[in-house]
């Protein structure tokens, strides 16, 4: 059993005008992310803003992406929900379909829970799913689900399921905690969370990154995972920096959605589900002055 | 238009051997808190485990008290959710049922959302629902939720709906923020979502409590309800305080959930959804013999 690796984009899901999943424009844009440099997709993370979508939203546009032909053996679906019965159905049918992985948040609604609860949430996920094929990449994320993932229940976690538990996104920030994991748990992929902390975590020994910036950025982060060993990878890494700078200026779902706005001239991009909202009009004009002034240049869309 | 007042439980859900709530034993145990001192019942609240279950479980469960024939007219089912899709379903059901208001939390997972992003929620929910019998009691619990409610947002929502965004419940222990509510928004009803802040909150001119630890101090709480203008009230309010200290330096809900099951001698009463566990024997064990040092006796279950 190999774990995934590689650059993956935290991919954006397109609203419909009634505010439900566009499940063909997803699926359109999913499928440029894979042709211009995305190893994977992680699709429904919270750039995908799964937890703004009831269950049976997020299962259909499982469903639809299946059905438009994406290979979900380079999926890797957010399934983690608040509920324990949601997260068992939905990673349930992203193995059903196929997917790699799925990168599986902690029930986040109780905060200051116990090792003990969350090794519990988790088994029960798992056992309940009780399907050989699933594959669960941790998700731990302070900032946003304010539910922390400690090394010790890592461990038990691997400990118990070795050949499920296989890896984790570290969307902390905190590059210590990456390479900390990386010597700690060997064989297990740590995945950045963060696009300027591809090059170092894969220094460390990582396996890649999973990011919202990789919905404009890929080819870029794609790049630097091709070359981290040689010297030319500063100036790119450089680039990578200053786009995600850019970009997390301002709330970076709504940022990333600006910018695709702009770049098609579809300006159903523009839709988010609230609490997310759209940037306005004179904050799109800077963000996108300010894209423009690290000379990156977005790949076409079809 | 009367807001409610008094005495809420944010009653607890018995669970199934399966995991799924139990509707006949939740309907049981929402019957005797009303029997005993409660004024009203806040089903699916935090304390009621209501987001560690699926819209389909919350929404069976709210059927099935219907059915039971709880009074929805002193009923404040909690339908906050972090998809607007499943706190439309689950108002739309708690009205139709004829809830006298919903416990609405903010959608949660999304952190350091702006003003704007939460009121388009709240009124997105609102204006889809649609129902001129909709009451909304907003639900600000910054150290669970992690998104507070800011007296600028508040404001927003009651000057844009009058009638149907009429009060709150306040669980941040923060007494000034209630007080200062109360000031400044007439004829809004405050909630303390603590024990030790009813007496505070009602000399402030607050409307009641809403809290975790009615579903085993309710006849004390309707006490303190009944006599705060009196000088008797003070022993009252000691008790009350002390049982809270009890019950809240283990993790609340299982604390209350083994309370309850040593009390009715019903062990079906320890079954509770991770991340939330049981208490150990010897944790309960040293729970009770704290509570029954407090001097306090729960009344006598059916």
């Amino acid at each position: 059993m190999t774990a995934l690796k590689g650059v993956f984009a935290a991919s954006l899901t397109r609203l419909a005008a009634d505010g439900a999943p566009d499940i063909a424009a997803s699926a359109r844009h999913n499928r440029w992310l894979l042709d211009t440099g995305c190893d994977g997709l992680a699709v429904l993370g919270t750039n995908g803003e799964a937890n703004s979508f009831s269950l049976d939203e997020r299962l259909r546009l499982l469903d639809g992406l299946a059905e438009a032909g994406l290979p979900f053996a380079r999926l890797m679906p957010g399934t983690g929900c608040s509920a324990i019965s949601d997260t068992v159905a939905l990673t349930r049918r992203a193995v059903q379909l196929g997917a790699a992985g799925v990168l599986a948040l902690p029930p986040f609604y109780y905060k200051k829970v116990s090792d003990d609860g969350l090794f519990a949430a988790y088994a029960e996920t798992i056992e309940r799913v009780g399907d050989g094929r699933l594959r669960v990449y941790l998700y731990h994320f302070p900032q946003m689900s304010a539910v922390p993932l400690s090394h010790e229940l890592i461990e038990r976690l691997i400990v118990r399921y070795p050949t499920t538990v296989v890896g984790i996104k570290d969307s902390s920030g905190d590059l210590a905690n990456m390479t900390a994991m990386v010597a700690r748990f060997p064989g297990f992929a740590v995945f950045a969370g963060a696009d300027d902390l591809l090059l170092p975590v894969l220094r460390a020994g990582g396996a890649g990154c999973i990011t919202g910036c990789a919905n404009i950025l890929a080819p870029v982060l794609q790049k630097i995972y091709r070359l981290w060993r040689g010297p030319e990878v500063e100036a790119v890494h450089a680039l990578a920096c200053a786009v995600r700078t850019v970009c997390s200026t301002r709330q970076l779902t709504s940022s990333l959605k600006a910018i695709l706005a702009r770049h098609s001239g579809e300006a159903e991009w523009n839709r988010l589900r609230p609490p997310l909202l759209p940037l306005a009009d004179a904050e799109t004009d800077a963000l996108v002055a300010d894209l423009a002034a690290t000379g990156y240049r977005l790949p076409v869309v079809p």
